[in-house]
């Protein structure tokens, strides 16, 4: 920690992010290039993420299993798309037990192929379909531009697989997991994201289709947050995962994969994150309210006493709460700006003047319609006001998120309108449906089709770029990517 | 699943295990040799242990954090011992992103050498520590005599490392963590293991004390099933783990490292399980009660809506209950062996007599004294009985594993009966405490110290195998182990 601050995010925000995810303890560098280690206050934001997410996928039927870590490399060759996809990536184990192997293992970069193999030994009859199986895992693909969170060499997330009987439940399941995904980005993150499929170019190696979740960072870049996959038999085929059904035919199963990773971690931080260092939603802050006694000598000793019970009562109301009452030598300041820069939400300070009017100074890490400056609240009722003040919290952040890719979203119909606008932001534009035209769009600016947006209106226009007639029967999101 | 069961413990043991995992549905043997595909019906298991230790875990202060799978080989050789014992099951990544790695990186068997690292970044003050950490991880062991659950080439755990300012708190931590294991096993598993410290040769690569749960099989043999390291200064050492005290002197923190893997899934299978499969205490069971309606036509249609009914209810109560309703093609009496197979506690029967009687018929996995066969509950009270019930069936199970372990365990005090004793059970006799005499023992008798016991009363007397003077001051528990 440093009293110094982060770059400005307006000054560099690439910066400002490779600063912040380490000042304010959420990861360290790993020790092999594009790792990196996870520190309690970060794996705490995942491990509130997986809870939800998990709770989410048990709900609607799926089991959690596990699958191997180490795929034989002939498993991968299987589905020609997805060895082609993956290929440059793979980390190769050569030698273990103290000898070469006869075949490769590669640690897994995703696990249709394992998992193919082992649905079709446990599927023989329509009765078995659908299966709903989730994993819970880490994954290795040796990224070339590694970057915390976003892109780094080993992942974790999780990864659900299923197998059905037809194209129908198969894409009903697929579009439930997007669902998921986007109400956990909504509901949890605070995070306004935008579902849609993606075009053929952005699909999943070996997928028929595609979706995904899109969110838009503070730098006006998207980030594709989750997706959810339509693998038609593809896998099937090469796996052989087969059911008879009510008829007695042999028949081949349709199947899904849909992720959801670490990475959403830093959708978090870069959705809300401003100059002074992370802003949290309550729902992913591993301390909602942090509370700092002040005062030295006997009156920091009263105060102290008084933050302990203030916390013990909070935290028998269910809220995650730390007292920082075991850093003597930092001043009351230091400990301020080092929450704010931390994300914490709710901040209560409690010094001798409080104690004796029976308050704690409550100080919002952002000022919303319910306040906007230090405000007192009573000791007594505070267990009982912050779970609201916490709401208003956690929903003001998503309205201002939304406000600001709202701000930052335009439809366009002219090329030089494009340009501009996918500069700092997202374009609403038609196009032709032609990779090649993708192509161009992205040498000149960087941007990529982010998705067909699920919700947009039904409309046909000129392609924003070669003017021909445009294809997907609607306007599909523009923007640059991470 | 087939109808004919598995073979009877008392005929193969080894070969009713084997079964009884595939079987029940556990597990599945995976595509690299010595690895495993954990089924949902087992991986419920194992998240549910893991759900009450984590909680553990976090009640004691510890926070969960993630370091990296892959290792460099370098770090690996900076403790000696540890480099030296871990070596020969190393599996080694020499390609990755369709290059030669310059250094090869290690899949981690363990992780003290990489977290001894990020410790000695972390750690400055006195004021760091304690550093109490921990993660849930995959690890890679290039095992020789694979076994599912005991002993796979990736096995799944919860590393705990942490570091202290001195011996007698890092020795409170080993022993704080012995004491969460025991108790895991015992209030969770229904195991009643025996808690000490190991021998010499029985140490971890690089501790200086290493402590243990050993549980009884029902073939009497041992199972370590958690073991707590004081690593001393070792690491600490060899990877710069310093401190300011108080004083301003920079010092050696005492560091301990302790797990608890997917093993203890066995631990439970093989204390439990009898001739008809598993036995599950119903705090581990994926379904506590499981409900089978009966009847075909209208009947089936009255008992099964019924049975949902009830299942909804018990749900509602916190019981993790499953409804048999949609195996049409199975009978009945298929179903009751395959859920007895599957060691689900307490089974419902509900028939078209038993819903004019407005009743269930309740079946307990074994008879314990509360319940001897099958006997009547009334469906209004079932949701209000069946906690306690189950309750029963847990305390039953320990008492009864409690019972076969005492019932093979034996002291002893000449080397024929301690040979006859460790055949099928367990030894406390005295010893020299001289590993070459370990070894004879060994040679001899296939036997193991497993530990000296934490618990045992203060005693000396000659050697059971060379008559010399005991060492330890009291004696140590033997047996044959997995």
């Amino acid at each position: 920690m440093s009293r110094e601050g982060v770059t400005p995010q307006s000054e560099d925000f690439s910066a400002w992010y490779n600063e912040v995810v380490i000042k304010a303890e959420l990861v360290d560098r790993g020790p092999v290039r594009g790792t990196m280690v996870i520190r309690p206050y970060g794996y705490r934001m995942w491990e509130l993420i997986q809870a939800d997410l998990d709770g989410r996928i048990k709900e609607a039927g799926h089991q959690n299993a596990c699958f191997p870590l180490l795929i034989p490399e002939s498993y991968l060759k299987r589905e020609a798309e997805h060895v082609e996809g993956f290929s440059p990536e793979l980390a190769v184990v050569t030698i273990a037990g103290g000898k070469e192997l006869e075949e490769p293992l590669i640690i897994r970069p995703t696990s249709e192929t394992v998992i193919g193999e082992y649905m079709a030994r446990w599927i023989d009859s329509h009765r078995d379909l659908p299966l709903l199986l989730n994993q819970w895992a880490n994954v290795v693909r040796w990224e070339m531009r590694p970057r915390v969170f976003l892109r780094t060499t080993e992942f974790f997330w999780q990864e659900g697989h299923t197998a059905h009987v037809d194209e129908a439940d198969a894409m009903r399941e697929t579009m439930w997991a997007l669902g998921a995904y986007a109400g956990l980005a909504r509901e949890f993150g605070a995070i306004p994201v935008v579902e849609g499929e993606k075009t053929a170019s952005e699909r999943f190696a070996g997928a028929v289709r595609t979706y995904t979740i899109e969110a838009m960072m503070r730098d006006g870049r998207a980030l594709q947050s989750g997706t959810s996959h339509y693998l038609g038999t593809n896998f099937a085929k090469a796996f052989e995962i087969q059911y008879q059904d009510e008829a007695g035919r042999l028949t081949h199963a349709h199947t899904t994969s849909w992720g959801l990773s670490t990475r959403l971690v830093g959708a978090v931080i870069m959705t809300h994150g401003d100059d002074k260092g992370l802003v949290l939603p309550p729902r992913v802050a591993p301390y909602q309210v942090v509370i700092v006694p002040i005062g030295r000598g006997e009156q920091g000793e009263r105060t102290g006493v008084a933050a302990r019970e203030l916390g013990a009562s909070l935290k028998a109301a269910g809220i995650r709460v730390h007292v920082d009452d075991n850093r003597p030598q930092l001043s009351p300041g230091f400990k301020f700006n080092d929450w704010e820069m931390r994300g914490v939400p709710i901040r209560l300070e409690l010094g001798p003047r409080d104690l004796e009017a029976d308050v704690a100074t409550l100080a919002r890490r952002l000022p919303t319609a319910a306040g906007q400056g230090k405000e007192p609240i009573p000791l007594a009722r505070a267990a009982e006001l912050l779970p609201a003040l916490l709401d208003d919290f956690q929903a003001f952040l998503y309205k201002r998120a939304e406000a600001f890719r709202d701000e930052h979203t335009a439809v366009v119909d002219t090329w030089d309108d494009f340009a501009a606008q996918v500069a700092g932001g997202w374009a609403v534009a038609f196009h032709c449906g032609r990779p090649e035209c993708e192509d161009d769009i992205k040498a000149d600016t960087v941007a990529t089709p982010r998705c067909i947006p699920s919700d947009g209106p039904a409309e046909t226009g000129a392609c924003v770029r070669c003017d021909r007639p445009s294809a997907y029967g609607k306007r599909l999101v523009f923007g640059r990517s991470y």
